[in-house]
C-alpha cells in the first residue's frame, strides 16, 4: 500500500495538540430527513474550517527544520491555502499562497489574514504550477501539495483513525463512510485507517456531478478525466482526475462512488443548518447529501458522513436556507 | 448555597452517555474580530440544539420513576421544549409541552416531532405557569420548571463542570465567562461549579436589551422586572425577572451583566457562522454579541463564551448573513 497504518500514526502524534479531535454529531430531525441513524463527523469544525489542516500540518511537520525555515508555496484559492497559511505561521516560517488576480478579494484577504504572502497570478498568461516551481527554487522554499502527497494523506487519515474509536464508543463497526471527494486525499486516508483498524467501514467517495472523475476511475480500474466546460457550486471538489497516490487507495479499499447535484448539496447545506447547527460549504456538503438522498446506493444504517468543509460565502448559504425543507 | 457542588457532580453523573460534552472552539478570525482571544463552548451542539437537555435530563432523571412513568409537563418558547420531550421519549414517559403560538415554527414543529404533546397559549390573556399547573393536576404530571428548579440548574451546571476541565487543558483559569441568561439557570449552575472549583472564572450573564432584568436585580441586589411591552429577536432569553434560586446564586458568584441588542446578536450569528461554522440564535448569540461589543466591560483575555442554543428559523439566519461583516 501506498500509504502505511505507521504513517497515519506518526502523523497524529504530530498534530496532537494542534487540530482538533472533531465530534461525531448526530440529531433526531436528521435521521427522520434521512430515513436512517446519520452520524456526522464535524470536520467543518476544525481550525481554518476544513479537514484540510490535517494534511498541511502533517507535511510542514514531517520537514526537516532546516528546510522548513525557508517556507512554503502553496497553489490554492481555498481550504489548502488557509491551511498551509495557518500551519506555516504556527511553524514560524514563511508561507507563499499562489493565487488567481480574479479571485475573491475576501479569501485574499483571509489568506493574508493568516500571515501568508499572496502572490497573485494572471490566469491566462500564467501557468500557476510554473510560478509555484520558480518561487521554490528562487527561495528555497518547498511545495505543499494539496492531495497528491504521502504526507498530505497521512494526515487526512488522520480523520479514520478518529472514526474509528468514535464509532467504537457508540458500537458501530459496520457501516459505510461518506466522505467527500475532489483530488481523494481524505478519502484514501481515511480508507487506509479503516483496511488496517476497521475492515467493517468502508469509504464510499462522494462528488458533485459533472466531476465525478472517482467514481467513474473506481469503475474503469484506472486514471479518468472530467469533461472540460462543466461549473460546480463545489468549489473544494473540482479536480480534474484523481491523484497519482490516492486512485490506487480508493480502488484498493473505497467505492463505489456516489455523486450527487449543486441542488442536492444546497438543500444538504440546508438540513445541516437547521438540524446539526453547522455551516458547510457545497463540497463540504456533498456526502451529507448522498446520506439525504433517496437515489443513493446506500444499505447501511447508521450511515457515517464527513462533513469536510464550512468556509462558504454568507451569500450562498442564505440561499440554501431559502430553499424548501426535506 | 442554594445548589451544591455535589448536586452538581451527581447530575453530571446521571448526565453521563446522554448529553453530549459539547467542543470548545475558537478561530483565528473570531478572535481578529472580537481584539482578543474568545474560547467558545458549543451548547449549540448539544443533542435538540441548546443546553436546555442537560437541565430536563438531570430533573427527569432524579424523579421516581413511580412518579416519572405518569408523565411530564414544561412551559417553555422552544428549547426547554424540545429538551423535555426528547429527554421524556428517551425515559419512555408522556410529556405535555406548554409553548407560546408565536414561538418559532421550527421549534413548534421539533417539538412535537419529539413525539410531545404541544398546548399553545396566547403570551398577552395567558399565565403559562397557571396553565402548565392546571394540566399537571389534571394529568397527574409532573412539571418540569425551565430554570428555577434545584435539578434543573445541577444540570445545566454540568456545563460549567465541563468548561473548568477544558479550560484547564489550554491553560486557562482566570478569565470572565459570558453567559447568556433568561431566568438565570444556565448561569447560577456555571457560577456554582466556578464557585468551588475555578474561583479565577467569573460568569457574567449576559441578556438583550429590555430584558435586562439579571443585570439590573444583580446591581440592585434584589429581584426587579423588565418593563412590559418590550420586544426582542432573542426569544430564548424574555423572562420577566430572575429565579428565585438563582438570583441569590448570581449575586453571590457572577456579575456584572451585560446587556446586547438585537442587531449585536444578529451580527453576532453571522460571525458565528462564517468564522466558527456554527449556527447560533439570537438569544443563543448574545453571549458572544457581547463579546463582539466594543462597548462591553470586559478586562479579560482569553474570554469565554457559552453559545446556548441554535434553533433558529432558516429565514432569520438568512437575514443576519446579509448584514455587513464586522
Amino acid at each position: 500500500m501506498a500509504i502505511t497504518i505507521e504513517q497515519l500514526q506518526s502523523a497524529r502524534r504530530r498534530l496532537a495538540g494542534a487540530v482538533r479531535c472533531t465530534p461525531l454529531l448526530s440529531a433526531p430531525a436528521l435521521d427522520a430527513l434521512a430515513g436512517r441513524r446519520v452520524l456526522v463527523k464535524a470536520e467543518c469544525l476544525q481550525i481554518t474550517g476544513s479537514f484540510k489542516l490535517r494534511g498541511a500540518w502533517a507535511a510542514l511537520s514531517a520537514l526537516p527544520a532546516e528546510v522548513r525555515v525557508h517556507g512554503v508555496v502553496a497553489y490554492s484559492s481555498g481550504n489548502h491555502a488557509q491551511a498551509v497559511a495557518y500551519a506555516a505561521r504556527c511553524f514560524g516560517v514563511p508561507a507563499v499562497i499562489v493565487m488567481p488576480a480574479d479571485a475573491p478579494a475576501l479569501k485574499i484577504d483571509r489568506t493574508r489574514a493568516l500571515g501568508a504572502e499572496v502572490v497573485l497570478y494572471d490566469r491566462a498568461t500564467t501557468v500557476r504550477e510554473t510560478l509555484g516551481e520558480s518561487l521554490c527554487a528562487e527561495r528555497g522554499m518547498t511545495l505543499i501539495k494539496p492531495y497528491d502527497a504521502v504526507e498530505t494523506i497521512a494526515g487526512q487519515g488522520s480523520v479514520g483513525l478518529e472514526l474509528v474509536e468514535q464509532l467504537a464508543d457508540v458500537g458501530v463497526d459496520n457501516a459505510d463512510v461518506l466522505v467527500c471527494c475532489g483530488g481523494g486525499g481524505l478519502a484514501a486516508g481515511i480508507a487506509t485507517a479503516f483496511a488496517h483498524l476497521a475492515p467493517g467501514l468502508r469509504v464510499r467517495p462522494c462528488e458533485p456531478a459533472g466531476f465525478d472523475d472517482t467514481a467513474r476511475s473506481l469503475a474503469a480500474g484506472t486514471w479518468l478525466e472530467n469533461a472540460a466546460g462543466v461549473e460546480s457550486l463545489c468549489d473544494a471538489l473540482l479536480t480534474p482526475t484523481p491523484g497519482a497516490l490516492t486512485l490506487p487507495v480508493l480502488l484498493a479499499h473505497a467505492g463505489p462512488g456516489l455523486v450527487v447535484s449543486d441542488q442536492d448539496c444546497l438543500r444538504a447545506m440546508a438540513a445541516a443548518a437547521t438540524t446539526l447547527k453547522l455551516v458547510l460549504e457545497p463540497g463540504g456538503a456533498a456526502a451529507l447529501a448522498a446520506a439525504l438522498s433517496s437515489d443513493a446506493d446506500l444499505d447501511s444504517d447508521p450511515v457515517v458522513v464527513i462533513a469536510s468543509g464550512g468556509n462558504v460565502d454568507p451569500a450562498l448559504l442564505a440561499r440554501a436556507l431559502s430553499l424548501p425543507a426535506g
